[in-house]
């Protein structure tokens, strides 16, 4: 069996040249502590008791998967409905809890329709996708920090793709010029990017969007939950809303829980849940779990505290590092990275803070950021404490300058 | 904005063609009662108080979803976890019910090793977009009838594919002859087809697969939990499970919840972790609901009881069929389809079966089956009873022949 042999000689080949780059993914197993996060239980390859450790690098940004009304709602529904959905959303799987909750998205976004997807990945490609080949000759004008799954969604469609520089709006502007007037053109962009922590100017582009006649697609994942007057995300809090004709989001991390969504003007949303084949073959999201989402959705629109002591967790996190001498990369989010060039530095530097410190933080290296731009990536939380950041600045300082004489 | 109008009528039309053509998609509103499945209330689209209805198409086909045991999994757990994964496996996502359910996973299908995904739709287009790039001039030998998700990773990877005709040995054999001998190969190809009923011939494939140096991939999603003497499917049931390189499987159907996985040799599994974007870029499964899988596999395991309840089940739905003199397609399992050509008389068919008899039974209709082979989609559960299948043949008899002459 050549086929298998020469299979296998590939795959193992490949693994070697991840470990030899530092880029091979060792998945810690951590076991989270609902009742007390964000602490969780290090289980530790070697086997032996687990050991209590603060976890730096969570999404769910708001602890709301922890959340004692979130996890009484998913326990409920359970008890009512059961694990799972039991069919695709054609086939039976379709529940008043899943319609339920995507006219509250729609409405939470000031849309008129909305859709879930099982994930934010699977939203992003599928609507891309379905968007782009709607009508013949689309460009789609891509921001370069993009994530990965708006990126599939795009090349997949065959559609012409711009990248424009990262929130550089002068960049964009040369390139819708450049662009043939009479094309049907997407802005595609997010609101906070994730492994930058920086935020995009909204009305700016928009701006752009009418001037050249393009539709606008965002992506408020790392939003949703956390900014804007009920925390639908950074188009609520810049009153950008009614100038995106696409929000998409998800529901893993200021929500806490797991899914992603679409929301828009009902014909074009319509269309997409008509169309994207990641919807309709799949298993439809458990009853339970948009139960569940649709309580965490419920306290977070109320809880504006939630949100002002997370913005102020993060002011204390940042002015900590700076008070330290540590460096970080600017930001204007909850998201705080910190700059360790070099996939094995970066990723040795994280283990001396788990071996050492008992502190999870993940290194992060290419193919999600560029190869000399690792970083480690923290989060603060509104449950991440004084006395946390304290014991973090005193690791951070003990294993940055030992870990790069290593 | 012209971009804007354009794409707004473009989807209005469309979707104005598929309600033309029947084809336009509803998705009834129908909420699981977990206590008495598989007894569902009905939410009709104009309001008013839910109606008590039997559901003759779900995919959760031992109920698996409602068992006690798993119930209480899930509750205990989303108790000690939480609601949600808070990360992607490589952040902060993967726990020890994660890495505990995949190593269940591989040695229920005796494989080294398997890995997690949100669903079986991604595990097949992740997975097989993965491998059928690793190796240039790949060629795929795909199996007419393979599911959406698998002809996705399939044309994604860009490899040379051939299209063998449904369960024809002598035409896969035919293809693999005039194929370049020094190409490598994969064969990729379901057990029990979803539409269809009927099962593969597992070792035949396999003995083709020898001679012509194919490596072979199943999709075993409508298998896992039903066949075999410990439910883990048509290849432990065919004791085939060695000669298959990669087995995909889904969580949502037999097994009651939600997820995907494949299960092959630890270097293939690892390859396909290690470089698949739908897997690294999207937040892991709840540990909870891994907890509930891990509850449903092990009651599923030993309970060979409820797999014979299952085929018993199966055997009498389709003597009653026979006995009615109602049409059927021919089948080896317990999906059993009904033709009902034409997608509007389907769907009419269908929507009078519920209106009337309260007897809630999908339509199938292009693209899931090709235009002219629309059907109704039955799946008998060990929790259909006798008294169930008597009310559906009198539905049936009553529906059939007035929606024909509509």
């Amino acid at each position: 069996m050549r086929t298998r042999q020469t299979l296998r000689a590939h795959c193992a080949q490949h693994l070697d040249t991840m470990r030899a780059e530092g880029r091979y993914r060792d998945f810690a197993r951590l076991e989270k502590i609902a009742d007390r996060f964000p602490l969780y239980r290090w289980h530790q390859p070697g086997g032996g008791a687990p050991r209590e450790i603060t976890v730096w690098s969570a999404n769910d940004y708001l602890g709301m998967g922890c959340h004692p009304a979130v996890r009484q709602a998913a326990a409920g529904a359970i008890a009512a409905y059961g694990a799972g959905a039991g069919g695709t959303r054609n086939i039976s799987g379709t529940s008043p809890e899943h319609t339920g909750l995507e006219a509250e998205l729609a409405a939470w976004h000031s849309k008129p329709s909305a859709l879930l997807f099982g994930s934010g990945y699977i939203a992003n490609q599928a609507a891309l996708l379905a968007l782009l080949t709607a009508l013949p000759g689309m460009i789609v004008f891509s921001d370069a920090m993009n994530h990965a799954s708006m990126i599939d969604g795009m090349r997949r469609s065959g559609a012409g793709r711009r990248i424009w520089r990262h929130n550089d709006l002068a960049h964009l502007e040369e390139l819708l010029q450049e662009a043939d007037p009479a094309a049907p053109k997407v802005i595609a962009l997010e609101s906070v990017y994730s492994m930058e922590g920086d935020v995009a100017p909204l009305h700016a582009v928009c701006d752009l969007a009418e001037r050249y006649d393009a539709i606008t697609y965002l992506d408020e994942v790392h939003a949703v939950g956390l900014y804007g007057a009920t925390g639908a995300g950074i188009a609520e809090r810049d009153q950008a809303s009614g100038r995106i004709d696409i929000i998409q989001g998800t529901l893993a991390k200021g929500v806490g829980v797991v899914g992603g969504y679409i929301a828009g003007e009902a014909d074009l949303v319509d269309y997409v849940r008509s169309t994207a084949g990641g919807l309709i073959f799949t298993t439809s999201m458990p009853p339970a779990t948009a139960a569940a989402i649709r309580a965490s959705i419920r306290h977070i629109q109320q809880d504006s505290a939630l949100r002002e002591r997370l913005a102020e967790r993060a002011a204390a996190l940042k002015a900590a590092l700076d008070r330290a001498g540590l460096p970080r990369l600017p930001s204007e989010s909850h998201i705080v990275p910190i700059p360790v060039p070099g996939a094995g530095h970066c990723r040795r530097v994280a283990r001396q803070l788990l071996e050492r410190h008992g502190l999870y933080v993940t290194p992060i290296n290419y193919p999600t950021v560029p190869r000399g731009t690792e970083r480690l990536r923290l989060c603060a939380t509104p449950f991440h404490t004084d006395a946390m950041i304290e014991t973090l600045m005193a690791a951070l300082r003990d294993v940055l300058p030992v870990a790069r004489a290593a």
